[in-house]
């Protein structure tokens, strides 16, 4: 089925793809990813000395240099490392070029690829096909994602948990003891009641441990995404409340090492900091003031916009002002109430009483700080700091399997309980276990999976 | 000497070096490019299954995980390429490791290879390497940074027709050229005047030849540079003269296929398209009119300073409405004259009599778009259109020594026709010889490299 629908969308698994695999921009080197059965013979008609090319064993290096395939033109000096199925990523034969990172030679080369009959590869596409060919299950899949979209080392540790299969195994544990109790269902149905000495019995304990262990899977949705997706802070306050010194305490004290690459896009480094492993989208905004003028008015405007999109406002109240009716206005909001840490800035001005509930700052000197990372990470956390070291899921499809898994079994609980007739209860189990399966990628409708890959970068 | 100075320097030689070779972004790919002796087995500390990796021979690659030196913490699943030396770029052992391209990923691995040892490359250190270790001359050297910063497919071309080494072989033959003239001197000189059956001569011929031929190689300098470096067009007029729509059409038309790309930053495409090859970074104008309020005449004052820091003007008149006043005060202002390409715009539309010196264009239909094309072209390489077939030299360093050459030369072909005394000619041949050994690299001053290499971007 997955293929005959495939035929109809730009994911097909019969012809030969290629990608770009690195950014695009100008650099010492580039990655051309390509796929596909003939892959490395199509090449030979590119690459010079051709034969050098088709007779390279799998995992192997050749050096030579493109050409184009119809004036002979040389492309580009490059290496090519040749793999040969099954041992690829993919599981099909195919290649690694790398080339000079040079704008123009980049699109010469994919240019030629797609004149010697590669396509484009769609985003996901690489992944996807070793997905078909079996070389990984959905949910390690999903963690290729998750890895090249980590905004954090902690996300990055995480989804790498799940890549090494962590969530593959624990689920095919639970589903092993759903299988025991499948078999003794089918069992007792399979012989007529008097064949057994007493009563038959459904022992309802191991179904609930399986129920258990599923919810507290389920539980880390929450952390997972949090860590992967990141949240939105905006630093709010009044004008001179010290907004501008907080964000730069912020992206000065952010651990993550993103800076210290030569060529770093500064919006990248600007737009998130990493807050205990939380990667944080982190917003200034306009200093708050009752507006007279048409343009401070439109500023405020988007500043309320910010706070209201944020998931936390770090709002600034300068200690040696005190706290005004306009702070008021902002501190008393019910709609801001649970999503708001109160800064008591400028301490080492000296200063007021603080009011309960704030927390001393100077965005000066920086005293404080470690308070106020404290604040944000434990909003975000609460109690479930320390889920970082087990499997957390983190997509939207796994959490819906396993939804999905633990509705059915309630009814198998409530159906043993009850002493609903045996093949009804075999029957929310078999519900159960087609949930597990659709986990796993083992039953998967065409459009889920087009779904999930379509959200991959192109060259994965 | 080099090797004396470079102890003071940034670039070492004999320690294990690695950088980020693919651009900074989130991606599907990156690739760290690491070199030095004993980088292999310094490598072996991070990466699972170690002996995997250190039984590897040259070319091959293996596929594992890099954990954390000091915590076993994994940090990626990756492929490491073997290169033993002098198999490898820089002639080294050394490898590439292709990994995920997350951002904390990468940082996360560059920062564990620091930790065992290896140093941040400095821009061009491969290179450089290569180059210390006899892979390449310098000629070549630098046609591998050209390659990368080429901005046109014709400027890759060029670069990589440089990499393959037609420079050096130019250089070469017209080396063995001097010498086979300074031999001859050399056995005149050796000789009492007396054993020879007539009075020796040395024939001019060669020697003019020689200096034709550099000539004729540094002549293709600025078309070198006009290619590598690519020129500043504004596009300017009145308002309402169709500016806007010759910027969209010059973007539209351009055949460079930078746009097809997925993930195309916005901001490369808008700032340089291909005009004949020609990289050209397009400037739209404000339209010009007489300020009366003071925003208006802010926007005449930049377009004043983009128009003066332009290569070349294209100035749009609107056919409907003819050459008036304010025309008038740009294209007859004296310093416009040399590089304005005046251009009668809308003649889809009808209009007045277009004056002489005009070019006729529709920026709406493209009408007359090819001769624009042509004139822009015509402006930047005048007669020196075919010159892209030949070697082309661009760097500076190149031009310095060719002059240096051709001065020497100059003194050894007047010294000849002049009957100076032959050591003074034999002196100013060595001084010509000195500079083409420069040329190539052979001599060369450690200040120099450092200056050429500090060009490259990191990771080449």
């Amino acid at each position: 089925m997955f293929l005959a629908y495939m035929k109809e969308s730009a994911y097909h698994t019969d012809d030969t793809i290629a990608a770009l695999a690195t950014p695009w921009g100008a650099s010492a080197l580039a990655l051309i990813r390509a796929s596909g059965v003939g892959s490395i013979e199509q090449l030979s008609a590119l690459f010079r000395p051709a034969l050098k090319l088709t007779r390279a064993g799998g995992n192997t290096t050749v050096h030579g240099v493109l050409v184009d395939p119809e004036t002979q033109e040389p492309l580009d000096e490059v290496m090519v490392i040749v793999f040969r199925a099954p041992r690829s990523y993919t599981g099909e034969d195919g290649f690694d070029i790398t080339c000079h990172g040079s704008l123009p030679g980049v699109s010469a080369i994919l240019d030629a690829l797609r004149r010697t009959g590669f396509r484009d590869a769609e985003p996901g596409e690489f992944t996807l096909r070793a997905f078909l060919n079996q070389k990984m299950d959905l949910t390690r899949a999903e963690a290729v994602r998750e890895i090249v979209d980590s905004k954090s080392r902690q996300a990055h540790v995480m989804a790498l948990r799940r890549l090494s299969g962590s969530i593959e195994e624990r689920i095919a544990i639970l589903r092993q003891r759903l299988l025991t109790l499948s078999a003794r269902i089918e069992l007792i149905l399979d012989y007529p009641e008097d064949e057994f000495d007493e009563d038959p019995q459904v022992d309802i304990a191991p179904l609930k441990s399986v129920i258990g262990d599923l919810e507290a899977l389920l539980a880390t949705f929450r952390t997972g995404r949090l860590f992967q997706e990141g949240v939105r802070v905006a630093i709010s306050g009044r004008t001179n409340a010290g907004k501008s010194s907080l964000f730069n305490l912020l992206l000065r004290e952010d651990r993550s090492i993103v800076s210290e690459i030569h060529g770093t896009t500064r919006d990248y480094i600007e737009s998130w900091i990493s807050i205990r492993g939380i990667p944080v989208s982190l917003f200034d905004t306009a200093g708050l003031r009752v507006g007279t003028d048409p343009v401070e008015e439109e500023g405020i405007r988007r500043t309320r916009e910010v706070m209201d999109a944020a998931d936390l406002v770090i709002y600034l109240v300068d200690a040696q002002e005190g706290v005004n009716a306009e702070d008021r206005t902002v501190l008393e909001n019910p709609t801001f109430g649970q999503r708001c840490v109160p800064v008591w800035n400028k301490i080492d001005a000296a200063g007021g009483v603080m009011p309960t509930g704030f927390i001393p700052l100077s965005a000066l000197t920086g005293e404080g700080f470690e308070k106020l990372e404290n604040a944000i990470a434990n909003h975000f956390l609460g109690d479930a700091a320390a889920t970082a070291d087990v499997a957390v899921i983190d997509s939207e499809r796994q959490k819906t399997a396993i939804e999905n898994a633990l509705l059915a079994l309630a009814h198998v609980a409530s159906g043993i309980e009850l002493s609903t007739p045996l093949d009804a209860v075999a029957t929310d189990l078999k519900d159960a276990l087609d949930a597990f399966a659709e986990l796993s990628g083992e039953i998967t409708s065409a459009d889920v999976l087009e779904a999930m890959f379509s959200q991959f970068c192109v060259g994965k």
